[in-house]
């Protein structure tokens, strides 16, 4: 790159469920962001839309391009085993084939488990952040999302990890079930809490609870805030009371995109946790920042 | 009709998730059936299928067609309260207006419960239909499909009865979410009735188990064929955790669709509960057949 002025030293990436978040990185300081709707990639359309996005910040030379999130699941890479221990979380990074010679593309690898059987990609990225940020972290992390997970996090090492379907879930009921014609947009907190004490104290009864939103609709009138926060608190009421080993007795940090940080946030807070919200984004750009710091430092 | 052959008496018909059937009745015996595929009617959708469907069968003065099965929530007529007599829930028809002057069309109005809220409409038929069979029947009879209900029958009434959304979850969950991929569309009964028995012990676990599959198949190599019985085995397992103190120690009839009638029916046996399977469409006939003859009886 001598004698060019570069506009980025690196460029920070996280491929969510649906939209791809670039930023261009300048050691750990982000000096632009774009982002891009993209819904059901495959390994090839992932490229291909980045290069688009990416453009304006390529030069000549290859930039270096880290890749963290969900979507990473999609590079087939080998996951490591957990335990394992916090720093090389943000090593370890696989050099992925790209067909433009004007992207060095490297990938978060994913963490996986054998007993109980568990498996996460993009969310190594987070706990990476949260490490970088705070290394003598001792606790738990909640990462909300299609699928949260609760990883336990002591002496810098990913001790144990658990995934729930719950939002992926709530999605699915809310958009394509016979519920649909029940659930609004609005929320109503009154219902959520209540609906999670409900769900905590009878789990087991969970698709019944779920009939009985469109029984209360059409008989009761139920609103359609109502019937989406009953909805939410059902399903993360039920979480919560598998996830419970996680979460009671201990330091919980909920990292997480919004409405759902929130409501984990108080569901956990009406259940006697004391919970500290972290930030989404922060924690991604760190994670990717310390892999990339990581990567430099090995560097031959 | 004087001077005229008709083919058919009345003309049976269940409007059900997916299809509609229906038959040519002369008294309470089928001459002839027939039917074709229905997803996402409304009521005027409904209308047209029906009278294509219907219309070799139909002379030129109105032949009587009494309509029964999920699809009937369409209509939007009023359902009744439980606990409600088990020989009216075959009557209190209701006259539907259609456009083709050829049809009488009337349907089998659904029932409501206030405290659980809880609604059924196709399910009245069945329940009908199992004791125009037998009048005197004392028990449970857990009704499968897409919403389940377990109603309690006794000394003629249906007392009081659950929804559950079971089926309709599995299906989504198998055809849209993270597991489609890994689903099979084989089965595995040790791994399903395993499943049951797991979702039974611990059934707050759900959303964990259900990602669980997942890793497994990406981990162990979980078959598509285990992948699905477990799937299956989690939800129903779930379910009858929740719905116990309907089945436990009473005499339950099973009554619904392949192949979710085997596997309640195995699911619940497992259990040690010894549960008589029913057949569906003969149940739905001597429904819809009671509520001819209680029409019949009632007209001036």
């Amino acid at each position: 790159m001598s004698g060019e002025t570069r506009y980025a030293d690196w460029i920070a990436v996280d491929w969510g469920a649906s939209r791809i978040r670039a930023w261009a990185m300048r050691g750990r300081e982000a000096v632009a962001g774009t982002e891009t709707a993209a819904m059901d990639l495959d390994r090839e359309g992932f490229e291909e839309v980045l290069v688009n996005l990416l453009d304006p910040w390529l030069g000549k030379e290859p930039t270096d391009v880290l890749v963290g999130g969900l979507g990473t699941a999609r590079f087939d890479l080998a996951a490591r085993d957990a335990p394992v221990p916090a720093k090389p979380l943000a090593a370890g990074l696989a050099l992925a084939t790209t067909s433009d010679p004007r992207l060095a593309v490297r990938v978060i690898p994913g963490l996986q488990q054998s007993s109980p059987a568990d498996v996460m990609h993009g969310d190594t990225t987070r706990i990476a952040g949260v490490l970088a940020a705070e290394p003598d972290f001792d606790g738990v992390i909640c990462l909300a999302g299609a699928h949260s997970r609760w990883a336990r996090v002591s002496a810098g090492e990913v001790v144990s990890f658990r995934s729930f379907m719950t939002v992926e879930l709530l999605e699915l009921l809310a958009a394509s079930s016979a519920l649909s014609g029940s659930i609004g947009d609005g929320w109503d907190e009154g219902a959520f809490v209540a609906a999670v004490s409900d769900a905590m104290s009878r789990p087991e009864a969970l698709a019944a609870r779920l009939f009985s939103i469109r029984a209360e609709a059409l008989i009761d009138g139920l609103s359609g805030d109502a019937a989406r926060a009953q909805l939410t608190g059902y399903l993360i009421g039920a979480e919560l009371a598998a996830a419970r080993p996680y979460w009671l007795g201990q330091k919980v940090l909920v990292v997480g995109p919004q409405p759902y940080l929130d409501a984990y946030m108080s569901a956990l807070s009406a259940q006697g946790a004391a919970p500290i919200a972290g930030d989404e984004t922060a924690s991604i750009l760190a994670g990717l920042s310390a892999a990339y710091e990581t990567e430099k430092e090995l560097a031959p």
